[in-house]
């Protein structure tokens, strides 16, 4: 890690805040245990579960009675997808063309088992609409639709949707909805009450907390089927020794989010106009532009020069952004978001996700326009030797 | 936790070693990463994991490329069961009667879904014997039976398997192996390659290591299908940002594991002679006593005295002990593993486990021996004037 001194890939995973650790060291030392234990240990960690799942459910809007503690987003969006539509039996999913593979993949699945599946298309500014969610059930309509996920906020284009409006369409089908949280909690106000959905999903490790912890928030009007069978930990829902220290370090972390919520996304968003403004002289192309977005998400390309390439080029001069989502930065395909939204492929390959974090700084910015202005130069020059 | 000093039940969840702690406290602050992500801090990330692939099978005899990593055992055994039988497709599962619940639901959710099951039956020393497998396989031999589950060691009991004898057996009828040898590792000599089974499920909380992390090794030459889908981490075995700092601190426990195993056992074994000797003349009974049993591990009841009032008491006095596994604390049911073994629900009541771990020391067992005598004396004073 010796040369990247500037962290920029933040909707990757976050740097746990050193708060957070604090609150996490208690229960990495002396206050350990296995929270179903009735003895005193075990009490301790359940009363410290407990205080977690009370922080989790003020940062998302939600009761803690509906905070089902999972692993991580990933086995709550499995979770969500999996486990609702098994509750209520073979009938149709619908998910928008955008989701993250722990969604997509989920959903697969269940195809494979059966059950209809048929995407939400997006527009060409990564807006999913509610009226595109009520002509894919339209369609579905001689099916019994039992399911619609659409994410609040995308994980490469930051693009928000208005996921309120599109509940409102689906609960007229008689839709249960899920949405995926994991890289809007943080970073706008995520409120489960009035998104007025089923299931929510949300993640430690992306809002300075810890990885190894994550939660689907439930409305208990909704049948689910846990995933991982066992000890009945989390109503049942998630059997599994708790990870009391990761859940703990969620908590809190959800605890400064509440606390700073509104000075986090001002300097989000000062930090991403600076960044932006700079990127638009560089003559980069801004995907999900005109959308509402989150304060913290820039993704562009340069034409004409790789994504991968400026990115290891980024990353030897010391500044670590991505090329897409991490889960999917091993394929070589361009994004998969970017190719639903229309973009040519030749475009998406160059893309670049920017995503900054609350301890990054307007000098980190300027010293980043700079490298990228040169490196961008110089592959440039590169490319035109080539040709 | 004021009062409890003691803790013995190491069975249910461990303390994190204090060099464990250190080895993990870089990737809780400044060595963060995701470890799919390309720069610096995902390239970090990565070479961590690797290590600590490399750390848990040294210390389970197993090549680094068969290690899987879950979140924990109970991910892992629900890996294993429902990823062998799906894989296979619809045949035949055995498990034995003595499993953790994380085996026996998946085994149950997959005879709901249309794959025969039986039970392997325990005897009444709490052993499993390669000759009723035999018989169980035999019975179900116009089925194609795909996968057998027991586990190394007993959690509530500790009695260990043969599993190499029972692998042959099974492997005689062409049928997949799987054990669970969450509660061995660390106490007793583990081996994958020398057990000679298809796949074995480790966790960390268990050895004192961190919660969060456990893993399944797998022989490559075994079909299995992921349960949790997504980012396709761990060769598309188990999705879901990998749990750099659990990871890695599951590695550090596993090679002090590999480092220590020799004293650590020499040293329970002691502590749970002493403590056996101070049981025997209290006129407990222990369960599985002819049995080759866990070095920790005292499963025993004082006849007449319930077991969950006894723990109670102890906990009280600062001894923390539990009446069966954590995971079923809550049930109020008399043990499932005592009842297979063939002894009656009113002795099984009145089961209590000790399970010792490094820390303790002889005179802790001294102190509970001393607090356990005048509890049970107190508590037959209470039942004779309540009679």
């Amino acid at each position: 890690m010796s040369a990247t001194n500037h962290y920029f890939d933040h909707n990757g995973t976050t740097p746990l805040d050193a708060r957070v650790l604090e609150a996490m060291l208690p229960f990495l030392s002396q206050q350990h245990g296995n929270a179903t234990s009735r003895h005193a240990y075990g009490r301790g960690a359940r009363h410290a579960i407990d205080q977690a799942r009370a922080q989790v459910a003020q940062a998302a809007g939600a009761h803690p009675s509906q905070v089902i503690f999972t692993a991580g987003g990933t086995e709550a969006n499995n979770l969500a997808i999996t486990g609702i539509s098994q509750a209520a039996g073979i009938g149709h999913i619908a998910i928008s063309s955008i989701e993250h593979p722990c969604v997509t993949r989920p959903a697969e699945a269940m195809q494979a088992r059966g059950w209809a599946l048929s995407r939400v298309p997006v527009d060409a500014d990564g807006n999913i609409t509610a009226a595109a969610v009520q002509s894919v059930l339209n369609a579905a309509q001689n099916q019994h639709s039992l399911l619609l996920s659409v994410m609040l906020a995308n994980n490469e284009t930051g693009v928000i949707q208005d996921i309120a409006a599109i509940a409102e369409t689906a609960r007229s089908h008689g839709v249960a909805v899920h949405t995926d949280a994991v890289q809007a909690l943080g970073k706008i106000k995520v409120d489960f009450a009035a998104l007025n959905v089923h299931a929510m999903t949300l993640s430690s490790h992306k809002v300075n907390g810890p990885q190894g912890a994550g939660a689907l928030i439930v409305d208990k009007r909704i049948d689910i089927q846990p995933v991982l069978l066992g000890g009945g930990q989390e109503k049942g829902l998630r059997s599994g020794t708790e990870n009391l220290a990761a859940i703990v370090g969620f908590g809190a972390a959800c605890e400064l989010v509440s606390a700073e919520l509104l000075q986090r996304t001002a300097r989000l968003r000062q930090m991403r106009e600076q960044l932006e403004t700079g990127l638009a002289s560089l003559g980069a192309q801004l995907f999900g532009a005109a959308a509402e977005r989150l304060p913290n998400t820039s993704f562009f390309a340069v034409p004409e020069i790789d994504g991968e390439t400026l990115v290891m080029a980024l990353d030897r001069k010391g500044f670590a952004v991505a090329s897409g989502s991490a889960c999917s930065s091993d394929s070589g395909e361009p994004s998969h978001v970017l190719l639903a939204m229309g973009v040519q492929p030749d475009l998406a390959r160059g893309a670049v996700r920017v995503s900054l974090g609350v301890n990054n700084t307007t000098e980190h910015i300027t010293a980043f326009l700079h490298t990228l202005q040169s490196e961008v130069n110089r592959l440039k020059r590169l490319t035109a030797i080539a040709v």
